[in-house]
């Protein structure tokens, strides 16, 4: 078996023009892998702390990972990082798709984005050249037809790109970065740094077959997921999609509503999977060599609100967070405000959650009619939702200050709405819940980027003595005993949110699909991962030296955070968690501020950091190998 | 593959002669795996602080692992760890031979022995029963005679015998354990605490087959090491038994000569591994199953020392001790104090550095004719060293005392002969000098049962780069990036000592040769390992998880020390350390108490634990599971 990695990072200047290739020695490779480890390993080197997140002193870097591209299941994702204008701490986002491993065949591993262009311009990636390329006469356009005209500008209908649209290019604090034209980079504000940096698109082609030290190891590996993925519990997904979860979620009391009121949608059978499935739904997509086939298409040729397929369709949090979260039923509108959201750059998650914001205020009186253009905010109004999408898309009225998320909005209009909020760091919260998911409590609140659902391994099911044998049978690979008691944030809860955090942090550095590699339901268990990592490497890795990795990884974004000021005080949950819930299975749940607290204590123990601080300390960066970023925060 | 392990401890009671079969779940064993973490779970849970670990109130366990007995090499280990009645801190000590498998065999994990007897007695194990037995005939033999008679009585010549000597019986603090007649648990003073109990023997014979989830695995990695064992850097072991190391570590400077004065002796070819080889061997011995067969057995018929082949033959740390820490080239009176140790039950690295100090005490004449009942200690008197072991093994004169230990000897006598005792927690040191493997320095000074040279892996030759890539590979798995630099201990070292004393640590709970499984030459490296432990148990472990449980059994030897009031005052190195040593390569080199203290400091904060104390802290022992001894210790 052949042994190393040779990779090619590309420096972009966009305020000089200056394109510069490194290639970085095997032991950096073998020490950051790649994405989200290998983004923050320049932003903490080359950014100082306290600078701009929309001015040109930000980086903005596009990275892969060492397996990215490999010819199996789940590789081929994108990790988009930079201080996010949401947060000003870190941003981090990824994104699925044929982007990545695109970006790989064309000769680059990551993208490093410096300064700003004083005119529209994208950069083009091939074969191994990089080229800036202008794009005023792209500026303004809605993703579909940005794509369109650059593959006539180029002539080859294989190219791929992530791209920002309008709502980027007016800085949305919302804004996404969408690959294609349906897959998104959607979190942490990632669109408006594109935006801010005049760069309307990265576009890469690439024609090189992709290299791995033990061909035969890896295609195994992927047959054994062809093999075995019909009877493991992702073929669901492939089925149903993300949104096959809304009944059971709903069953659980586990589907926020009415702005995370309650955990109960009397009308989730509405907008659930199975509905899309049996009637908007066009066909199934993927990613690039990916055997799961998740990702929707739907499509509404006629009415008052048609949905375009190329587009997409809505994924769980999408549905939820147009749907339930602002009481609406109506999947035809939830398609079209998941499409506006494609076609102009929006993340559908933080835009569905502040427009239920916006509509729990207007119940509350707190915004009316003169605030809103008129619109009725009222729950359940699903013409207004699909209007308000629009707005926000455009920054129209009153979108101009919801393109800034719920928490600035509130922080401007007062009235009482700030406590309607429901968001950490100034992210909204996806659509799983704490109260039901009590391990996510923690990790809401601890996320170095805001609150996040691919950030550790949810509890649920496995809980239950005796129940999914086979998860607590996994988890045991992570020296994880089942089952923890459920609703709890005792120290063996708390210890299994931790070490999940830490699987998903590596999963977000080798950036690898969390559907197809993970420690519990995944298709492939973190074993596996290890093998395609020795496949494609001809490393000798073990899970040991990986689980390094990931670690590193958050104790770079902790440290991130913690040069800008941003601690233990920010790792709060919004009171609206504090409060119980109403109805379904959930009635009555709240999650504990003391026991939240109690918990970040463990937490911060387990980890190595302060306590009192929740900063990192020399000791643990040490012990990572990250001695250098110690010395950054000027640690004892 | 089946899945599941399921074994037995036996508790035996000896003040009541009570015997009961405990059958753990298999959670239990999943999480402690044997050995070392398991004797600690039972000391913990179940003993004081303070107790005399002379006096009935210590318990002693007697531990194999969930792999013992599987047919590969290294596989045949016995833990057997007390309170230790050198340190008052955690003893735990480990021997190879044939005991281990055939224990397994004999359908026992573990014993936990309490009380005292008030007579003599010995436990017959054999296929699943227990039976405590009068060994007031035993009483006084030597352990070559006990087997015997014990074989006789049992009428089965196949038993297997772990034993103590006289020296054991009149509680000598030096006293070891002796499995068979030639294998040894050596340190910390487990045959004091066995004498202490009054049971002479623990014997055990078994036949059922050997279970394992996956015969065919695990044959292919026993035939593997067979095929690769050739062209492996164990197999100069296997020529030279591990005294083929004298002469290269002497080259280095790094032969203890003249009580740690030194480490050059210019004799040192004489005493070496090939010398042996070529003079007194009379063959090559091995423990179960092991293909490296590093044991020797040295034959001297004739002279005034005869040395009888049934106790084996030197191993390097006892040649040294007896040899170059004494100044003495003579192998036979080397080989024959040996015996002396295997007859009566002494540990040889104690009980030669032991005299090396009474030697260095009487150079310096703070010890005199009067005091050694005539004897003249000169460096280099081959006789008189002979005689002083005899004279340690039956507590004569002069003996009685430095059966002792030189430690608790220099507190005594005073004069000044305190400063020249070289051992950390009364626990005299072995043959790797920390002047010279400064990696050592650290490990030797914070080891919970004072210093030992098999807790860690040794910096050498692969801090130089380009050298030893293969060490520097497989170090990788284990995410330490190499080399570093040499003769420091600057936070890249301390995190390699501190990352490979977790192997260790592991690999004395799994009971595993360190010459065969280990994270640079050994034959086997960490993955081979977790697959050894996945063939036989079915478990599909990590190296993750199998890390997480040698960083338990660190914690809980820590924190069965803290209870015992030992922390960080105790992990301290011998002033002779710090002095320059003398001649060879080494000349002028010492250990720096500053940079002691700063490597220490690093080291607990990478292990988190307490800085200032020393102390385990809660964070750390609730993420390794471990809440139930954070409240044993109290802990905020």
């Amino acid at each position: 078996m052949a042994y190393g990695y040779a990779g090619r990072v590309l420096h972009v200047d966009l305020t000089t023009g200056s394109l510069i290739v490194e290639t970085p020695p095997e032991t950096f490779y073998r020490t950051y892998m790649g994405g989200s480890a290998l983004a923050l390993y320049y932003l903490l080197r080359e950014m100082p702390a306290g600078i701009d997140p929309l001015g040109p002193g930000n980086i903005m870097v596009l990275a892969l990972s060492v397996i990215t591209g490999a010819p199996i299941s789940g590789q081929s994702r994108l990790t988009i990082a930079a201080k996010s204008p949401q947060s000003e701490g870190i941003g981090d986002s990824q994104s699925g798709g044929f982007f990545p491993a695109e970006m790989k065949a064309a000769g680059f591993d990551a993208i490093v984005i410096r300064g700003r262009s004083d005119h529209p311009v994208y950069l083009w990636l091939h074969d191994g050249e990089a080229e800036l390329r202008d794009a005023d006469h792209l500026w303004g356009l809605e993703t579909g037809d940005t794509l369109d005209r650059i593959k006539l500008e180029i002539g080859d209908q294989k190219i791929r790109v992530v791209q920002i649209g309008p709502a980027g290019e007016k800085l949305a604090r919302l804004a996404s970065i969408i690959s294609d034209t349906s897959h998104a980079n959607g979190r942490t504000g990632m669109g408006a740094v594109m935006g801010s940096k005049n760069l309307k698109a990265v576009v890469v082609r690439g024609t090189a077959a992709f290299q791995s030290a033990d061909k035969e190891a890896l295609s195994q590996l992927a047959r054994w997921g062809v093999k075995h993925f019909a009877d493991s519990d992702a073929a669901s997904l492939g089925k149903y999609g993300t949104a096959g979860i809304i009944n059971s979620q709903n069953g659980k009391g586990g589907l926020p509503t009415r702005n995370y009121s309650s955990g109960f949608f009397a009308q989730a059978n509405d907008i659930s999977g199975e509905t899309m499935y049996e009637t908007i739904l066009q066909k199934r997509e993927t990613c690039y060599a990916c055997v799961i086939r998740c990702k929707r298409v739907v499509s509404v040729p006629d009415g008052p609100l048609p949905v375009d397929p190329r587009y997409g369709g809505p994924e769980y949090e999408t549905t939820a967070a147009f749907g339930s979260y602002c009481g609406i039923n109506d999947l035809n509108a939830i398609a079209k405000a998941n499409e506006i959201c494609a076609r102009f750059g929006l993340d559908s998650i933080s835009t569905g959650a502040t427009i239920a914001w916006a509509m729990d205020a207007y119940e509350h009186g707190y915004l009316t009619q003169a605030d809103t253009d008129g619109l009725d905010l009222h729950f359940g109004n699903a013409a207004a939702m699909v209007q308000l999408t629009e707005k926000i898309a455009r920054r129209d009225g009153i979108g101009d200050l919801l393109a800034e998320g719920s928490a600035r909005a509130a922080e401007q209009i007062g009235r009482g709405s700030e406590a309607l909020v429901v968001a950490v760091k100034r992210q909204e919260l996806p659509a799983h819940m704490p109260q039901v998911k009590r391990s996510l409590a923690l990790i809401y609140a601890v996320n170095p980027f805001g609150a996040d659902h691919q950030s550790s391994e949810h509890d649920g099911p496995y809980e239950q003595p005796g129940a999914f044998d086979y998860y607590a049978e996994r988890l045991l690979e992570l020296d994880l005993q089942s089952p923890q008691p459920r609703y709890s944030l005792q120290p063996g809860k708390v210890r299994y949110a931790y070490y999940t955090e830490i699987v998903y942090s590596l999963l977000d550095t080798l950036n690898v699909c969390q559907f197809v590699f993970g420690p519990t339901w995944q298709l492939y268990d973190t074993a596996q991962l290890v093998e395609t990592v020795k496949a494609v490497t001809g490393w000798p890795v073990t899970l040991y030296e990986l689980m390094k990795v990931g670690e590193r990884r958050l104790n770079m974004m902790r440290a991130f955070n913690a040069r800008e000021g941003i601690g233990r005080e920010a790792d709060k949950l919004p009171p609206k968690l504090y409060q119980p819930l109403k109805g379904g299975k959930s009635d009555g749940m709240a999650v504990s501020e003391a026991e939240l607290e109690q918990a970040k204590d463990w937490y911060y123990a387990m980890a190595g950091w302060d306590v009192a601080s929740g900063r990192p300390k020399r000791g643990k960066l040490s012990e990572l190998g990250l001695d250098w970023v110690a010395d950054l925060l000027n640690l004892p």
